[in-house]
């Protein structure tokens, strides 16, 4: 099988979703290379940066669905597509499609910047706008046609926003009010990024946790929400590919 | 308004979801008083061990409903209903129409023991049966009935299964295989209930969380699972009412 290739920078697992509306969930992981955003805190920066260049291998559906069977075996029916922004992938569909030839369910988080119609056939579809600390500004009109389309063929799909402060906290009641509709998530975030060991990060991670749900609980303009950690920097702090 | 009054051990609230399919949800929290179980680890045995008798209260749905109104005001859209074992009680039925009608979601959790009609108007039912580390013994009958008028109707619901070791991951292995259809969990179980500081025991909590991962991302029969701790119990250590 031939078929288009995408830039892959790591594929790993089976391993703990640790985030949003799949947390927990028994997965593998592909991350694929390139992004529209530069946030200041992205924890994945070495997809745009340019520092993990000589890792990107370009590698069509069928090559990524070896690869992650030769991790994983029989142990997974589940995948998750992460980036970088994987829709800047327009013909991702393939890798979508085949995964679930095998009986294997897709989720896929994206900054809801760019719309592709492979969008409607993702299990799991997070859309995960960036607040101010990220440095970049929303794109509303395109984040609003993503949300009508997949609103309109009722796709299960959630809201994230990732919280470092009290003005990403309001951006993230508005997004929730503007949406009212979709699941909503807030995730504590993580600014310590270079913080190598995982007993060092834990306490840190508890404390900010603590303070979002602190701000959360008695905000009425976050009533139908899910405050949640990142779960896998709990278990195995910075450490890439699990 | 008068109606059915129910024993009610714990009101509290708004907080943090910490388990299952519900994990991390703004929640304010109903606790009933009586259970048809006696598990070895019960986390809140005060409920039916005859150590919390005094605080027992017995209220109907409006009482309850202003009572979580007081503390909760306009913050709030969902309740959890726990126990104890809610399902003993035939008209909570009463509880759940109140609070749908002022537009509050509501979860409930109970062990699969006893049908109630009002399980179908649950919004996120958790079926959780006890593994052999508890010392109870599942009446299959009884939860295959449960499980099969769920899926009759649609409804959301899942199944939860507290994991101590290894021969409660083969029990959770056969539940999630005879109910392939049912979205599973299994959860890290804590074995330090007498432990007082949340410092020291969410290391221990950590360590439990990994061992179960470890267990679970290899094992073929656990397929299409979850993995998630208790993360209330990570947060505020043993202690009640949060």
């Amino acid at each position: 099988m031939s078929g288009a290739r995408f830039p892959v920078m790591e594929l790993f697992g089976p391993t703990v979703q640790g985030e949003g509306m799949v947390i927990g969930r028994k997965t593998m992981f592909v991350r694929t290379a390139g992004c529209d955003y530069s946030c200041s805190w992205c924890d994945s920066a070495f997809t745009w940066d340019g520092s993990g260049k000589a890792d990107i291998r370009m590698m069509n559906a069928q090559d990524i669905y070896e690869e992650l069977y030769k991790l994983g075996g029989e142990t997974f029916a589940h995948v998750t597509v992460s980036g970088g922004n994987p829709a800047l992938l327009p013909q991702l569909g393939e890798l979508i499609d085949l995964l679930h030839s095998r009986g294997i369910g897709v989720a896929l988080e994206t900054q809801g910047s760019r719309w592709q119609d492979w969008f409607w056939r993702i299990d799991e579809l997070t859309l995960s706008p960036k607040p101010p600390s990220s440095g970049m500004v929303t794109d509303w009109a395109a984040l609003d046609s993503i949300v009508a389309r997949l609103t309109e063929r009722k796709r299960l799909f959630s809201l994230k926003v990732v919280v470092f402060g009290d003005s990403d906290l309001e951006y993230a009641a508005g997004v929730h009010e503007r949406y009212a509709h979709v699941p909503f998530y807030v995730q504590a975030g993580n600014d310590r990024l270079w913080e190598t060991e995982p007993e060092r990060l834990l306490p840190y991670l508890l404390e900010r946790y603590r303070w979002l749900i602190d701000r959360v609980m008695p905000h009425p303009r976050l009533r139908q929400v899910h405050v949640l950690p990142q779960l896998h920097t709990w278990i195995w702090g910075n450490k890439k590919g699990v």
